[in-house]
């Protein structure tokens, strides 16, 4: 097939820049559409942008023109947001209604009735109700969001208990990347020699949006899981990677054994179809008191798997471990192309 | 009265320089004897230490001669031990019975049966055992400890809960400082942009130090406290200051404002005694949804309060909050400084 | 003498916080008022600032009320700036005007012709040019400026130099402090495993400032000095202290001990006179070949003196060497209080 | 060809590693040969190393086990030396007796008046030198250095001047990576708020290595080049990637364009040959005031390339600019690998 152009909204921020990074090469999608805010549109995305990213920004994408952020700008028809979430929150939804595939890393409609969250390997069924969106919106496109960074590899650890063993009560307190506030974001004096607890609202995000991605899709709604969780969450000195430590609780008993083996033979859909930016394996078990670390691990699976390692008894639940995922990567930009490439799997959008 | 002598063990590591700066100006305290080892025994203090504090070494520290960590080279009889636990184990008791009492920052001897694990707001009756100790040590002289770190500003937070509500389970988890591990301590590759898991027997102290420090005295026992730890210990790139994130389940029930009001009117006899290093108040409760911080909040009480904010109800036990305190001076050499000003103050120790 | 009272404008800024804890204890000073601009006009302090001292908000400070940064709001005479540089442009001249003496850190005026750049130590005689300035502009009031903080601990290093051997060529290498960009400052992205070039216009301060500051006042102007300074300014991930390493070709040939001499027996008007504010001595020799650091001795002489150290010959000049000074408050809020206690010493300002 | 077996010596540390990760999918050499010292020799690989890279320790790698250094254990003739000094003065030239081919980072040797130091791009022709060196001493192997890591890159942007306007003044202060010092290497707690200046020895090696690099080879020997060098060296809290502000006096006059030109045509043997490990181009000039950064530029040319930017006239010397590299890449492991290459496609090594 000949690839399929598509859009970035909110292209010039952090995670514009990563989506940038992982479509530029993709073997089935190319970037036709560069979508800003007034201050850049019009120039040359080299001249935009504030490149933070290690790879460099390649010389075809600095040369592109940078468009306004509204409908009829873009000609692909797939179109990623990176947006901030108040902007989202009123140019998705024309997007959507003028046609456009949306897959957006924004939080405005991530807990929308009709609006699916998704990570491809954990609730791909729940994409169904983008059928639900379209009638009751009457939209020809479509919202499809990914979770909150910190959420998405909470879920990648978890989902594999769940199916095992069920779960019941889950601990967690983070320590998340810099990266994960964008640019400028945290200002260095809040992270030289120090710690910064997060917001609120962070902690309402990690402990909601899970028991949306592992709910149950029936008759065009999702009754969300049931166990709790209780979230700790702050800000560390570490550029990309969130680092969390979790504690949980089972329904049924489980052997120090059956839960490695419950990471380890953890296999689902996007491994099963090969889709290009699927990890395989999506969860790591690493070895060694003192891992997984943000530095070492969190290009494991070029940045799209869960590493999970520390696995011990805890004395207040059933286990506890560490887990650990690159934020930008499986946690904003890579999460929404992996459910591109799902739905352009699926025939959801025509190839 | 004139100033007690006193003498530190393992005087140029990094506890070791933080009890001199402690004891340099104190009132009830002289420094007479810097012990160290073969290394270092035998040259002034100033050519023997890498002095990594943010004051200067006082002067007339610097020109002291280094003694040799064994008995009969030190003249004080009350020393302070900052010396390692392998060390410690074999050379403090030989102090002891030579008639020093030592007030230890050693894990050593922590958890003995007979010696007192004393946080002086806390257990402040326990000190009674080191008779029991010196019974049946056949010792003239006496080892107190103060607690791990983390230990001791969670203990710190949860004694004024346990107090007025009683404790049923703890989670805890922990962004230590660099400075708790020493020098040259934790290599710098470990914590550029990135994050270290603590190895387990740092979370056995804390879950453990805790329950005999907030233990029953009586008969010459301690009987443990009977809630339950559960703890996830992390190192951090930050100097000084041990953050934790903490959920409490207590025995009766509590408002917000019940616990903020356990914490505020919590005072006890350092306080009551205006010891020289008792911070007043003992527990800091800071405003603020992005406070404690460790860089901000380390040096309150001149580092020797434990800093509590966030309170905020729990999905799975009844309250959560973030603590913080100073490692080095309230969680190592100050916490001994203090047990040995309430000794002096209640004879233990003539003057 | 009772206390004068004295204003911070920009008193919510990170330079105007530390005006603040330079001021609150001042035996000759007391802060009578607060200015920011219409964003925190209004408001308590306490609420409109984002306190980023390790040293707590004072509470009085804290229940003061933030007024408009505008002449006639002002009860003080004495005022200290703090203000950016385009705000101070506009601003400034209005107090002054209306008959305020004005302190500032700003770089607005520093290179004025009738505006005296003045370090203490350096150059009080320049304080004279206010008349000219008061006579040229019709002002009541007037302005003195502080120098940029990299400039100010050069200069701190390089004036016992140049008055013992006369100085011909200076090359200067920094690594400057993120507190200099105050707060939120610079994005912690680009202090994270990384180092960030300075823009040029900071390089054109430390290469024109020492200039003006190290000239001669004659007849109501100010001749530069002469000698030719080449600066290579960067950002590092340090809280607090500016470290610069320097290399100076002398007029007169000078023995390394020569030059530990010129450091040393520097002692100059605020020493002789016991400022307040002054450190005794302004600059300190440390030994070692790796010092001096900014976390150990940034502090001195209460964070007011220039630290040099590393003191060997230099294979292009001279000699070379480093110098520590802490940028906030010997190089920005320090540096204009000390400017003011030396005003009131002479008389320029009614006490 | 069939791949060429290499062995490493002092193959656990970060330098060794380094060598591991560039040579274990090296197109002409195949790993035959772990050595290191007493401590780990006979263990597993996996088991003896803690691996510090981002990128995964290689399975096979991890099995192989490691031998002890000296002379009969490795079965490869080409050995990577990444042996710490003092180890390399002794061992080093035993196996070059023994016949071996070494390649080495190692100081010990690189300023021995038979022994080339070498940057490939710069004086190939100084390898001819081992000739004498086996003459001399009797060996049918031979050792050939590259050079430190800040004098490698310093190098990389000074001989393009060289060739063009000729060399005469150079002034260089450096900001270095932790890993420059291997692991563990610089404490945590002297990088952490921190900036340490490097001991005198790491200046002595900027100063003078890169006049032996870049002088003349005639008659059997090498006669340095005549420019002088002032180095100023400092550790910072960077992981990778070594920064150096430079300035530099030259023989004969250049405008900005020519210098832009002088860096941007430097192309040399290995670029023409198309040696594997040979960056192309060499060098790359950066735009904009505020790179070249460590952690956005580091890995051009896979850590192979020198990075200059902030080209701009110095008011002391012609021109100054900023460059950086990676330290253990290029500024290393990289360099010997080059130097290899380079020996075999001479005909130096049998394929």
């Amino acid at each position: 097939m000949s690839r399929i152009p598509v859009g970035i909204l909110g292209a010039t921020g952090a995670v514009g820049q990563r989506f940038i990074s992982l479509l530029v090469d993709h073997p089935w999608f190319v970037i036709t559409d560069l979508l800003a805010s007034e201050r850049s549109a019009g120039k040359l995305y080299g001249e935009a942008v504030t490149w933070i990213l290690d790879t460099p920004l390649p010389e075809h994408i600095a040369e592109m023109s940078v468009k306004l952020v509204k409908p009829g700008q873009a000609e692909a028809r797939v179109l990623f947001s990176a947006l901030p979430a108040e902007q989202a929150l009123e140019v998705e939804p024309a997007f959507a209604a003028a046609g456009h595939f949306l897959f957006s890393n924004a939080s405005a409609y991530r807990m929308a009735e009709d609006v699916p969250l998704v990570i491809t390997e954990v609730n791909p069924e729940h994409l169904e109700l983008v059928r639900v969106q379209q009638q009751r919106r009457g939209w020809e496109g479509f919202i499809v969001c990914n979770a909150n960074c910190t959420a998405t590899h909470l879920v990648g650890a978890l989902h594999p208990l769940q199916l095992a063993f069920g779960l019941d009560k889950v601990f967690v307190a983070t320590f998340q990347a810099a990266s994960g506030a964008g640019y400028p974001g945290v200002p260095s004096l809040d992270l030289i020699d120090n710690i910064v607890p997060h917001n609120y609202g962070e902690e309402q995000k990690v402990e909601t949006e899970p028991l949306k991605i592992m709910g149950t899709y029936a008759n065009g709604s999702i009754k969300p899981a049931e166990f709790v969780i209780s979230a700790h969450c702050h800000r560390a000195p570490v550029v990309d990677g969130h680092f969390e430590a979790v504690s949980v609780g089972l329904q049924r008993e489980a052997t120090l054994d059956d839960v490695i083996e419950a990471f380890q033979s953890y296999r689902r859909l996007p491994q099963e179809l090969g889709l290009p930016s699927a990890p395989d394996p999506a969860v790591v078990v690493v070895k060694g008191v003192n891992r997984p670390q943000p530095r070492l691990d969190r290009m494991t699976g070029r940045g799209m798997a869960t590493v999970v390692g520390r696995i011990r008894p805890c004395n207040l639940l059933d286990w506890r471990f560490a887990l650990l995922g690159h934020n930008t990567i499986r946690g904003a930009a890579g999460g929404s192309v992996l459910n591109a490439e799902f739905m352009v799997h699926q025939g959801y959008i025509p190839s």
